[in-house]
């Protein structure tokens, strides 16, 4: 026979900056009713996650949580009741839960999973896995012989970054916080080194760690370890944006750049020097002259005279004054 | 007979913020002498850049001007005495020669341009237009029915990056300074719309004028603007970091991620949201199966017990105490 009543945790407030215990309240709440094809679940591990603090905030892709509403998530539970013929009591599965003690949940929402180490299913061979495979074989696209830099390294995303990096013959430097994290990354998942941002000398030791530069960059915390890992990039760096943990609790977006919607819309951004096409320069005015007589390719020019008018044209230029290209005439 | 000595601009101060024509001077100098080889040319357009502001600042890709030393610059020159063949007195030439009047020069590191339009080797058919091809062919690689958006439109990357970017079909948005520009790069330059970054409305003009959002971004700019343009990122946006316009007068840096060094470095920062590899699960799983069995993937959980745990077990995560998935394990 089922029990009636389980517990489950809601929002109570919306945290201000890092939040406190008291931010959340256990309820009592009544299971719903079951349909063909449901299980009714008994929850076993619930995950929590990072971007739970976006969601809270109401700051996630868009997913917003009212106060009183349960807090989303997803959690490893074992069927007490089965409604579908694919499932029976006693199986483990995956789904989208909350955090609860039971749910009723469609078969069809839900993924089996195997009874051996079941909790891995949120970590390592879950959500956070997939996260860090895709960012390191699908966007940076790790090759053999690269620095690749990992940020919240001892984190179910970061630490199974850098491992695959390991695999796929990168040498790996985590970054965390504190010497302890730092040790564990080392031993534990052995990266080649980690460095602790939270060391007055993070700036120094994250060079060191790094002397031939950075070729790929996992970033999971965004702020000032990203700008760090930023300083330390070799050409043609590839950067993964995963995740913003250094502004999570902030109810202010900090200053400069917000990267959050480059996440958001998957975008690329890429740095541009010129110098690296200046071969292709024959090519590009073939093409531009052709325009130009087509009347497709036009221009303007700021044309300052004699050479004693050069500096103030440059003031001109630098208080965005001109139009067109800044030019001195000599005479 | 040639003249012996001709008037230069030389660095005075390293100015402070917006530079001031006091930070210069105007000098006479020398000509060099003159070896085999050479061309002796009387420049007759100077090239006036805002990468320059980093330059005098010390801050351009490593190249620094000491105090006294003539400003750096390409020029567009006539030959007035030439000691190689393939040159002649009257040929027009364009090479690195610095803001000055006169300059010897090496035949080897000058390149010939047509006596048409000397001027655009500086422009449209030199370095900025190449800058603005490169961005829009070779990474933002333009497509028909994109909206591209470009900032500082009315200069020579912006104008020519948008009228590249209109050939190849896209719909193209510019952002300059002032009415008065907008409507340059609308009726000049073809652009279909063009928004005032100086205008209060400016966040909201950008979003009216770019209702199905950017897929393409060619910056120019950095700071505010490139923060509102990343606000209306479509999915997948590409984003072509070239220039700092709105930082090259700071002498203390801005705060927020500084990208800068992603333009030195020319890399590449994607945006990783894992939702978009849900279809791949089980091909990680399987991989991920194979490497754990290996022991060359390991983890670690950190496990509070009962939902009641679950509040607290949040706020250790969002502290960053935790070490390996958070997780609460319900007995």
């Amino acid at each position: 026979m089922k029990p009636t009543s389980h517990r489950a945790v809601v929002l109570r407030h919306r945290p201000e900056g890092v939040p406190v215990a008291s931010d959340f309240d256990i309820v009592r709440e009544e299971l719903p009713g079951v349909s063909a094809g449901d299980l009714v679940c008994r929850a076993r591990f619930l995950s929590l996650d990072p971007y739970l603090r976006g969601v809270i905030a109401g700051r996630h892709l868009g997913h917003t949580l009212e106060l009183g509403q349960v807090i989303p998530g997803a959690c490893v539970a074992q069927v007490t009741h089965s409604h579908d013929e694919r499932y029976s009591e006693g199986d483990w599965v995956v789904f989208e839960g909350g955090w609860r003690e039971r749910c009723v949940v469609n078969a069809n929402s839900v993924r089996r999973i195997e009874d051996t180490a079941p909790s891995t299913a949120l970590g390592v061979l879950g959500m956070p896995g997939l996260t860090a495979w895709a960012g390191i074989t699908k966007l940076a696209k790790v090759r053999a012989g690269d620095t690749v830099l990992i940020s919240a390294a001892a984190g179910p995303v970061g630490a199974t970054a850098g491992q695959i990096a390991k695999i796929l013959g990168a040498r790996v430097v985590g970054i965390a916080g504190g010497a302890e994290k730092c040790a564990r990354v080392i031993r534990h998942f052995g990266f080649d080194d980690c460095v602790d941002y939270k060391s007055l000398r993070f700036q120094h030791d994250l060079r060191a760690a790094c002397p031939n530069s950075v070729n790929v960059y996992f970033d999971n915390v965004g702020g000032a370890v990203l700008e760090a890992a930023l300083a330390n990039l070799a050409l043609h760096a590839r950067v993964v944006l995963c995740g913003l943990m250094d502004q999570y609790n902030d109810a202010i977006r900090p200053p400069g750049p917000n990267l959050a919607p480059v996440i958001g819309a998957r975008a690329t951004l890429m740095g541009l020097v010129v110098y690296d096409y200046f071969a292709e320069l024959p090519l590009y005015l073939a093409q531009a002259t052709v325009w130009i007589k087509a009347r497709q390719l036009r221009w303007l020019e700021d044309i300052q005279v004699g050479i004693e008018a050069t500096p103030e044209a440059f003031c001109r230029l630098m208080r965005g004054e001109n139009v067109g290209k800044s030019l001195v005439k000599i005479d």
